[in-house]
């Protein structure tokens, strides 16, 4: 069984209670999506309770998105707590770019050392004063032109970095995995991104579950495992809607059934090295994840 | 025709105006289960408005989860004009336990009598003293271990005590019903429990419609009426549907669909004297309610 | 092929981008639908983001519903901006009636001379002072008892007012169109007529990149391409769906599907000069459009 398979079967034997710091936008998405892959959600925001219930967690998300004042001030409070007390958490800067205090506090909780950092490569470009920013919550650029920005976060901040896009990429600084599988559909429904950063951060925990050590870039398979599940389950999602509505509740259907054979024969990835000449070391199939 | 039938059939007819203090990662499926079910929602929050809009409900849901600052002053603001308006009203004491300001807040406004408490198990033994909590919105206790705490609250604060769980347990004090159906899929989906109680406190402005008079522990039949209509209509749904996402919208439908000879035929529950003997003056059937 | 069908053709084409302050409860349908239809969504709506995040936008949704303290201040930090900025923009005045605030909130905004209002008749009969307001987000009158007052609304502040309801109606002051296409299962939908607010807005910046000119009245086209796509969308979901959940996920789908021929086809809509007798000039068809 691959490690993408395992984390899988850990997320759903262990149900991770992850806590949700997210945007009100996609608020009910993030915890159905944890939900239907078997973890469970705790989504409260606040100074006043926040740093509590985060006490319960397995690991945390933190997505800018739709960000409030009370959220803003509940990520402060509730951020040194969950690093104090060990958990992992994935630091998603959902459409950082055309405010500033946004790209301000991205900057300043990337500080705090995410395990993973998943994004857009416009996102990212700005988190590395690279680039301005893409439209919205959509990126302008593809994840290839925003690889050497990802490497120089890893190697800065020991955070894993998974950029969504066509090709998701996703790199511990030392290699990089390519995923091919998903679909434009994901995009026509809001908050698949923070969703993926939820289901990031449920995987995380399942493989500390299953005896992962932790150290700089050890949630790469984590991230991969995340990304793979959701890009899957949003093709078989794709085959069986008829347009977003249909396709939404599709997705929460195959997120909630996708099996091991269907991860080792729909994946299509590459493995490499953050130096290689695309494709010299790639690998053809998931299997070895 | 039933209690139970009566009570859905005058929601649907007299379309019970709902004002919701509640959830956000939920507001959304507690409106549209609202709408299926024929009441209408209304949900703003702030002290700025909430008392005001309150003032053209015929029915009040206050729900702990995922608490802003500026839902528990309009909580604080509200419940005072509704209860002088006489307008019954249902407390969800949702993930009570990891925050103490959650808790303190729940028992502050059960002193300002609730006609009835809409919780799980392990929610209930918090609000009583007698428990820590389950993890995030999940119980870790059944009903059955909480019914001498449910019995408690009911003779303290005159209010029905509904128990939500693998078997539903609903009592007055005097009576304990237990309701044996639903799905385990229902807890696969964010915000059903917000929406039961919703669902509640329209069932409780239905039996109103209907002649009920309120005191103590008036509201069973309507608690029960809300917790067999969702219930059953997640049996139906999870029949037709393939995974929560699915489930999710068969749920609506069905709630908008259920009828009288389904309720009739489909549930299951039992109704006794608190002091009995389980089972010694069982009612098989649900005719009766 | 119609000027409708020319806008919706623009929709998909320019996907343009719509910020959104808007109501909690069905802020997920509103982006939901945006993206359904090729437009893409922001929606944060802090004082310290949304003035920043709105500079890149093609149009701008004001919708008063559930209304947050923050909401307040963002709308009245934000509006300015996109005024300033050329930016059309939409009045949803949601749900107004029961909060004397909201009133006073609407009559303010309606000063910055938003290119469309839309809402229902007992919306618009609170927004120009003769009526007390709906129930909840129901009207409790028909957009045909409203007109006189939609007349003196666009001439007064030279918007354009869409009256939702059993037949739509919108008017420019000079023309008036009614639309007799839709289901009483968009009610059954919390947010369809906040969704209806952020599609016309999405119109709104289509109907610019097709070349209109904005004066007075100008967004008459743009507010009934919108009106129809929901409408006609909705038609099509009824008849595939057993229930207000697959209806919400169907609308979604066939917003997204809508084609060129349905548009001409299934549009039962009437065009008159505002002074003349009730079908005097009315056409049938909505080929014109």
């Amino acid at each position: 069984m691959s490690r993408t398979a395992r984390i899988l079967a850990a997320v759903r034997e262990s149900a991770p209670l992850v806590h949700c710091l997210t945007a009100t936008v996609s608020m009910e998405l993030v915890a159905d999506l944890l939900l239907a892959a078997g973890a469970r959600p705790t989504m409260t925001w606040t100074e006043r309770e926040a740093p509590a219930t985060t006490g319960l967690a397995d690991a945390l998300l933190v997505n800018l998105g739709t960000l409030s004042e009370e959220g803003r001030a509940g990520m402060l409070a509730t951020l040194p707590v969950a690093v104090e007390r060990g958990l992992p958490w994935v630091l998603d800067p959902a459409a950082i770019g055309p405010a500033p205090s946004r790209v301000a506090l991205a900057r300043e909780l990337l500080t705090l050392r995410p395990d993973v950092v998943r994004c857009n490569a416009s996102e990212l470009l700005v988190l590395t004063g690279d680039g301005t920013g893409g439209r919205g919550a959509d990126a302008t650029q593809a994840p290839e032109q925003a690889l050497a920005a990802a490497a120089r976060l890893t190697r800065e901040h020991g955070c894993v970095v998974a950029v969504s896009g066509p090709v998701d990429h996703l790199t511990d600084g030392e290699r990089v995995v390519r995923l091919a599988n998903g679909t434009p559909m994901l995009s026509r429904v809001t908050g698949t991104g923070c969703a993926l950063g939820a289901l990031t951060a449920a995987c995380c925990a399942a493989d500390l579950a299953l005896g992962a050590r932790r150290g700089p870039g050890w949630a790469l398979e984590a991230a991969v495992a995340a990304t793979s599940w959701l890009a899957l389950a949003g093709e078989r999602a794709e085959r069986r809607s008829r347009g977003p509505g249909s396709f939404r509740a599709a997705l929460l259907d195959e997120v909630f059934g996708l099996d091991e054979p269907a991860l080792a024969g729909e994946r299509r990835s590459e493995k490499r090295c953050v130096d290689d000449a695309p494709g010299a070391h790639g690998v053809a199939g998931g299997q070895e994840w």
